[in-house]
């Protein structure tokens, strides 16, 4: 059936039940083309640091407690990604009878190694103890903190203070992700739907000091739909499988996709891909969109984190 | 004249140009007398405290480089304030000839001091020397850090840990003039014009975990009068005199004035408050509104730290 371009003049949320041509639906993300690339620049700019210096070797930690068999494929996969640009990486696993003392005892003696520029603590834990996973987190040195957990990152993140923090992956990746569509963030509108300490919350400064104008939406928000519909960017970051649908979105919006949903055996992200393409400019898959650049950027904060240390020491 | 009730159906920028009824007016929140029930609260329970414990009497020590005018009456209210609620408060002046080493190593002293309870460097700083405020500011202990500019207690209040950090005084008076008008917080749309680090920053995390949906806006903002009609709850934190106008407001709005612009010599708020009255529910005055808030939060941030001291030292 012929289908004839549409200019809405309802309301947004009526938008999408109308036919749009083709050339109007959304541009796919690929995130795993841009984490490639991001791998292979990071790979060449080890190669030249270390052909400047040839001690230069950015080295990553990973402590993992316990045996979860996902946390088990996302170490690995990480070690494997940093080893294969040219970096060291270590797994260090503590049985899941290790008691906090222990856990923070490994990650203190990692802090002390002047080998080690960037550590992780594998979450979530797989542990018999009592153990508080923040209280851990906040044990790892802010300068070697490249999951960006600390507080002290957080705190200079909030503040705007972009240079002097470690900024959490996966924010990270989507601004990256964001960038790479060529749509400029100052000034646009963008709602993120989430206020983690991993996702959303880093996800609204970064935005905001990116020049945004930000809204942060969560569990207690009225109108989601109402809200998320006034996005230029949208960021879903809930963990609700295809919680986002076409009527929540823009027309012409970016829309990134954070979620990462176990159903039936497949992986489905926080928003309904199939109808929301037809109205977004842009959109990440799931797979294949987001995920790919948060070990991307472990790879790239692990990198700064090496080079910072080499200037501080030569200084 | 006679008006009748008008209840419009236009756009909310053109509501303001229609009149309403006397009785629909803003009600004024005042600030001074919700402060005068904070410190009287306060006297109370230091009070309470030094009949529990004789050795109690929490602590505050301002440290000012130079000799500023604006400062010197400041820094004078804070004392006076702390002394009339029966805490203990010291004036430390350095000379504006003091290096940046002068005034960390006297932090650094008031850090190992167990007498003192809270402290704050008051800026701006009037100095010969260059000296990076933001490096004395980190100096404090987090602990004792009253004024909550560290970036701990900026990442932990970014992480919604409001039981564990100390929030900066301005947004924290914000947040009890708001809870003074019984408006709930919970699901509201909440604007916050700022993105300072001692104010529109931790002002809107502070609504964020206080469950609002928040938007957060600044110079690179466009359709900021657009933004603003979508607040339930308006915070304006920017510094500019009168720029919030009428049109700006939705009907019913909670409308907070943090500015405070010296104009003609008087001191204007960055609310356009005789038109904003006629549109808001709830609005603050400049002078007499945000301002005694802010002394009255950094007494009560100085009295929770001398209970968190005391707490610590007797378990």
């Amino acid at each position: 059936m012929q289908r004839v371009r549409y200019v809405s003049s309802l309301p947004i949320r009526s938008f999408s039940t109308f036919g749009r041509l083709k050339s109007s639906r959304a541009q796919i993300i690929d995130g795993k083309k841009v984490a490639s690339s991001v791998r292979q620049i990071l790979a060449e700019g080890v190669e030249r640091e270390k052909s400047r210096n040839s001690a230069f070797l950015p080295f990553l930690a990973i402590v993992q407690v316990g045996n979860r068999e996902d946390s088990n494929v996302y170490v690995r996969n990480k070690i494997r990604a940093a080893e294969q640009i040219g970096m060291k990486a270590e797994h260090i696993r503590l049985p899941n009878t290790a008691s906090q003392s222990d856990v923070v005892n490994q990650i203190e003696d990692l802090n002390q190694n002047p080998a080690i520029h960037g550590m992780l603590l594998q979450l979530p834990l797989d542990t018999t103890s009592p153990i508080d996973s923040g209280l851990c987190t906040q044990a790892i040195h802010p300068a070697k903190d490249v999951d960006g957990l600390h507080t002290d990152n957080a705190g200079k993140l909030a503040h705007g203070e972009l240079q002097r923090c470690i900024i959490p992956c996966t924010p990270r990746g989507c601004l990256e992700l964001i960038k790479s569509t060529g749509v400029e963030v100052t000034g646009k509108r963008a709602v993120v739907i989430g206020r983690s300490k991993i996702v959303g919350s880093p996800m609204s400064s970064l935005l905001l000091w990116n020049h945004a104008t930000v809204t942060t939406c969560h569990s207690k928000t009225k109108d989601l739909a109402g809200v998320c519909s006034e996005a230029d960017i949208l960021i879903a970051a809930v963990g609700k499988a295809q919680l986002v649908k076409a009527g929540w979105v823009k027309p012409g919006a970016v829309v990134i996709d954070c979620g990462i949903n176990a159903v039936d055996g497949r992986l489905i992200g926080d928003v309904d891909f199939e109808s929301v393409k037809e109205v977004a400019s842009w959109i990440t898959p799931v797979p294949g969109g987001v995920g790919p650049m948060t070990v991307a950027m472990l790879l790239q904060n692990t990198f700064e984190s090496a080079k910072r240390f080499q200037a501080s020491n030569s200084g």
